[in-house]
């Protein structure tokens, strides 16, 4: 079977490999793999800027965005040959911490964990793998060309249920969400607040093209002005800030409503200095009794609430995300970003191109 | 009676006033007012940079953090002639928006809340004081020269409650704690922290006097290295911010633990500009699910909390906290910090001196 691999921790040693086939354990799916997300974590580990090779060996299978279809699955299991799924990214740590004990992976305490396609264990850009029949989550036929937005979904279901829990310490009934950035991450977070049927605003640096134009089909406002700007007329119950760029962090942190709750989910990269005013945004976190809050990754409660998100999802708009599908053989293009990119997927079969 | 009053929004009116008795309602206490906590509001409303009076007059009463004894209580009421008190700040807004009508109003959401002797409505720096039955709180006699620390008591109840509620959001066993700040608020925090059996931490700039010592008195470890060197050290799983300084707030929320939980209750002043590496704390944040909460104010259920608080802690060691008993008419005295102050109380009548 091919592959597309790198060496992590090296720059631009990407490439498609001849493998073996993988050979499916008692408690493991064998999956045809269909197709893949790509995203920044991607892109970095391409960059050999982050990743880390399974023991013992130089080169990483990548890809964690996975959509396959079932091949074999064991007598007995709650699969069936042709399902169509998803594997899980994260396995909880060996020792393992309290939070991985508890099924809660995605909040693991001590950094052991690890992760397909990018900490230590192979990845889904194959196409053939496997997956313990515990990491494997079913996802509905209809999903067929766009499942791969599970992952990327599970990360904003996550995001969801962290802003939900947290509003929940006292009186919150929110009516009102900005997401910074639309990007998949902040588009997908815009769609799960609509479903839950706030007023959803979008913003982002682009005037137009299809980003505002997957806001609108959303029924959601989209924003190109600065965040300060939008921020402060809107006063948001909640932020979801997609973008990790530090000045529309902190902008959207010094700009929610009171009780605001802001959820980053941006992965960003240290080095980039900004001047805050560190006394005014201290007192207005306090004096308003706001929450800033760190999201990564997803448990499985959160992969159930994805699939439940996609399902009630219109699938043209699903498809809107997905603004370029590139065969596994020019995964090059794939991995270079270009302006107009919403998602770009490697697909690795047929049936998902 | 004599009652100490100001002129909010003008510096320096403090003045000690011959008024009329007070006359309570059906449905209130009249109260002998034994002695009152100064803080940093109260500083901030004589220098004339925050404060309201009430409509209609120049003049507020000041003081909040109250200790009375009921002078006359209703008859058919929970409370009896000579009871020990304390009356709440603040008052729902009167819309009342959604959290005020359910109680939650020191999470108010339009600021049209009211509060004793800060906003508005006359406080407790009084001789004689009338408080409204439902926000009049009942304390153990013991704590007859102590009392005052009960408002206080009540901000770190609050913010403690958010902790364990943002806590619980996934698994959470917190061991270890830092707080920063040895002042009132810092070290009520602290011992809130010992009575959960944390392994508390506290960090102020002395190197030594009265508020290492009460660090050391209640079992707790006393720091006055950099708050990067402490935290970076311990990793704590909770921060409690007490001092407001913007650098100290932003170096506590990058050294946390993962999952780490930074409460912020320090009212600082806008205007002192930092710089900060913006990825680099975004990105922990989000690679740690860190969260900061600020904290504010406190409602019945954080009364309730911190009177529990209180009837358990040595009382010797809440003596330690009140560095200064200063009587009313030498106001100034209390209203000037010093370098030792922990809580200075400005004393009403003899009994609380």
């Amino acid at each position: 079977m091919r592959a597309l691999t790198v060496q992590p921790g090296t720059h631009g040693t990407a490439r498609v490999d001849e493998l073996p086939d993988p050979v499916a354990g008692d408690s493991e799916l064998l999956v045809e793999g269909l197709a893949l997300g790509v995203c920044g974590t991607d892109r970095e580990i391409v960059a050999g800027d982050y990743g880390w090779s399974p023991p013992g060996r130089d080169r990483l299978i990548l890809g964690h965005e996975s959509l396959g279809r079932v091949r074999h699955a064991p007598a007995g299991s709650d699969f069936t040959d042709g399902d169509l799924v998803v594997g899980v990214v994260r396995r909880p740590d060996p020792v393992p911490c309290g939070a991985c004990a508890h099924g809660e992976f995605d909040m693991c305490r001590n950094g052991r964990y690890t992760e397909r396609g990018i900490k230590e264990v192979d990845g889904y850009a194959a196409e053939l793998w496997t997956v313990e029949l515990d990491y494997a989550v079913k996802l509905d036929e209809r999903l067929v060309d766009v499942g791969m937005l599970m992952e990327p979904t599970t990360v904003v279901a996550k995001a969801w249920e962290q802003i939900d829990r947290i509003g929940a310490r006292s009186w919150y009934e929110p009516r009102t969400v900005l997401v910074t950035g639309a990007g998949p991450i902040g588009l997908l977070a815009a769609l799960l607040g609509t479903q839950r049927g706030l007023d959803v605003h979008v913003l982002d640096r682009v005037t137009d093209g299809p980003k505002a134009d997957a806001v609108a089909a959303l029924g959601a406002t989209y924003h190109h002005e600065p965040v300060a700007a939008v921020a402060g007329k809107l006063q948001p119950d909640v932020v979801i800030e997609a973008t990790g760029a530090g000045s529309v962090v902190f902008d959207a942190i010094a700009n929610t409503g009171t009780y605001g709750i802001t959820c980053l989910t941006g992965v960003s990269t240290p080095g980039r200095t900004i001047s805050i005013d560190a006394g005014a945004d201290n007192r207005q976190i306090v004096l308003e009794n706001d929450v800033v809050v760190g999201s990564v990754n997803a448990n499985l409660r959160h992969y159930r609430a994805a699939a439940d998100a996609l399902a009630h999802a219109d699938l043209d708009w699903l498809r809107r995300l997905i603004t370029r599908r590139v065969p596994l053989e020019h995964f090059d293009e794939a991995l270079t970003a270009r302006p107009d990119d919403i998602k770009v997927v490697l697909t690795l079969t047929g049936e998902a191109r």
